[in-house]
């Protein structure tokens, strides 16, 4: 693995936010695998399969109450065909911990899992600017 | 991936929460990888790095107050190398929901990240015997 894979892999990362933030669906879905992909959202069961995955995030991004989502803290690590991306979300005053999971197909990485948990604890200030 | 692959995923998966359940501090060092692990236990921050993964279930398990953990509605899905399990977690009173990702090395499927969040609801009854 290179330098090059952990920066496609934190461009992948930081497009997934913003997605998220900008409500973008056609981009969201563009950042999924086509496999067998899974997502577990704060306090609810695992959600499975591309089609379930997205719906669960236009859902999420259609409600008005919903606060932008902004990464802080990202750790890579490349290993074989995936990379593990943990981070720290920050949610208005909450703060969840992430993995992110993106699997290499080609050239490109793509989300295959994702799983955020609240934390027991308040997030200090803001480290790191809006990416 | 053959069958084969999924009973060998299954039964580490079953292992790693036998040894949680009886403390065997020895089983646990074998279920985990060698590399980069990761473990996210409810309401930590992430832990990375098999010496402090290892230690922090030792201190879990080291607590008397520690509830039993009984996975249930285990799913199973190999992937490349990997294999992404995804499990209900009894744990007394409360539902936790888990993804227990095994890399396999050799003829071995081992732990390289597990990541447990709170459920928002309560569980039903048991559904499955102790596995």
């Amino acid at each position: 693995m290179t330098m090059s894979d952990s920066k496609l892999v934190l461009a992948a990362n930081d497009a997934y936010y913003k997605a998220f933030r900008t409500g973008d669906d056609a981009l969201m879905g563009r950042l999924w695998d086509e496999g067998d992909v899974s997502v577990i959202h704060p306090g609810w069961p695992a959600v499975t399969g591309r089609k379930q995955v997205l719906e669960s995030y236009r859902r999420i991004m259609s409600n008005p109450m919903q606060d932008p989502v902004i990464a802080e803290d990202v750790e890579i690590t490349l290993i074989d065909s995936f990379a593990r991306v943990i981070c720290t979300e920050r949610v208005g005053e909450a703060g969840l911990i992430a993995t992110n999971l993106f699997r290499k197909t080609g050239d490109l990485w793509r989300l295959y899992h994702h799983q955020a948990s609240p934390l027991a604890f308040p997030l200090g200030p803001r480290t790191s600017s809006l990416n």
